[in-house]
């Protein structure tokens, strides 16, 4: 499959997350400014990809030092794309380490999917959000377990912005998973009705106790696995750990624009939520299965 | 507020639906053929609500028989619109019928919103699709209650057809109610996050022993409620509860276009979900409140 960020003769191809599953636009960008504006207008996403994308981008530029700082305030929330950028600026050969990056993440995508793979073979399985290459430059967390594991895969929506029903749904055809789209509301009924087996999602930040914050619904999804005695899987990089936040109730949920949801009426429009540790199964990370009360000395 | 069908000179002018909230247009109809297609294309939907369509446009036609069987092949599966338009058609006058069925349903909210109002009075409460007067022609079941207890309101957007985003945050402004507009993904987090107190949500049938079927999502909402130790109501009227149908598993789940979701990829797309009595705390009846072990008694 086609990586999602590319660098070809000193241009970085970056597949338009827009435009999809409509049509596969690809912006080829020749200077940083470019690369900027694809971050900003969320034509490239997802932590890991934005590492790769930024690190790539310092090849674009006669001027690394000034580029760096317009990649890193694209996304000024983006950890990863500093990361990144930061990691490419201190090498000698900043492509080289772009390459280096990318390839680390290929890697990471594929211990995770190694260890996840055993727990979902063959299964049918809930998802939320995207959490493949769109995301990750490789097979993905949650979604390279479900894809290694030759899961059935059933992908919630995920509103506002459509995650699942646009990126998730077009990556499965891409590789010829067997998915189902549904709403997020008819996961509880998905449960019931679909005989659905687990469900597994990526991770934004997991807390030092184990809880977990990501995409919005999946504290829900995970309460409706508990109470129909599935289990409930995130899959993430341990650098996804943080140490620094001793529980969920340290790390705040972030307000998204209300027009994403309403143009009209007063909205409350959470990005994520945050799951306690109680409700998450296991922990999938290129490390191996880590229960929550593992998490602490995982990293 | 205006009612969303109303009987002037020898028309019926229906609210077009599918036009809100950006625009309040009516469709002014001269005979049945034009309800007909109001129905069809959803303009005019809502269970009581066809009921009392359906008995209105019977004073279109000068050959009620013909127009009767046309109104009720419009949506075969709307008994509310079958009693209805067969209520008119066997009265002398059928018109004064059709005003009688439209009080009627009036007098029925009226009551479920006295007797319910005291269990949400100023609380935040979480609903789901819409079931005000665009649903009922009276002030609604759940939204009825909603209203008369001065709620504040968290409406589920209500995917795949926004129902709440669209219809209950229009009716919620109309009436001066406080609303907020929420995916329907971040119920689980707003139940944390916003102190909600409670949940209510309508009903399309009651089984004998309490089982619902309402909205897909109300399942859900209805496990989250009682994760949380909150209490969830289903208001509808008692002609609702189907004393025929012994449990949920007796109600069949019926699917929509797949297109409602996506026009790229397999889609399951279930209208309904089935909550089961266990996870309801108490039904709103204009007769009462009744627990869901007192259901068979209620009618």
């Amino acid at each position: 499959m086609r990586p999602p960020v590319r660098f070809v003769r000193g241009r970085l191809d970056i597949l338009d997350q827009r435009a999809l599953p409509d049509r596969e636009r690809i912006l080829s960008c020749r200077n940083v400014d470019q690369v900027v504006h694809a971050i900003r207008t969320l034509a490239v996403r997802g932590a890991p990809l934005l590492g790769i994308t930024g690190a790539y981008a310092l090849s674009l530029s006669r001027d690394p030092e000034a580029a760096a700082k317009k990649l890193i305030d694209s996304r000024p929330t983006a950890v990863n794309l500093r990361v990144g950028v930061l990691r490419a600026l201190g090498a000698k050969d900043p492509l080289r380490e772009a390459r280096r990056i990318h390839r680390e993440e290929i890697d990471r995508c594929l211990s995770i999917a190694r260890h996840g793979a055993p727990l979902l073979r063959g299964k049918r399985v809930l998802t939320i959000c995207n959490t493949g290459i769109l995301a990750t430059g490789g097979i993905g967390t949650a979604f390279g377990v479900l894809l290694r594991a030759r899961a059935t895969v059933y992908a919630l929506e995920t509103r506002p912005l459509g995650q699942g029903a646009r990126l998730t749904m077009w990556e499965a055809r891409k590789r010829g998973l067997p998915a189902f789209l549904l709403a997020d509301g008819a996961a509880a009924a998905a449960i019931r009705e679909k005989g659905i087996q687990a469900a597994i999602a990526g991770a934004d930040r997991i807390a030092r106790n184990g809880d977990t914050a990501n995409k919005i619904g999946t504290l829900g999804l995970a309460i409706l696995c508990r109470e129909a005695g599935i289990p409930f899987y995130i899959a993430a990089p341990t650098s996804t750990i943080d140490l620094e936040t001793p529980s969920g109730s340290g790390i705040p949920i972030e307000e998204r624009d209300s027009r994403e949801l309403s143009r009209h009426f007063p909205v409350w429009n959470p990005a994520f939520d945050v799951t306690p540790a109680r409700h998450i199964t296991a922990f999938i990370t290129e490390r191996g299965i880590l229960k929550p009360e593992r998490i602490r000395s995982g990293k």
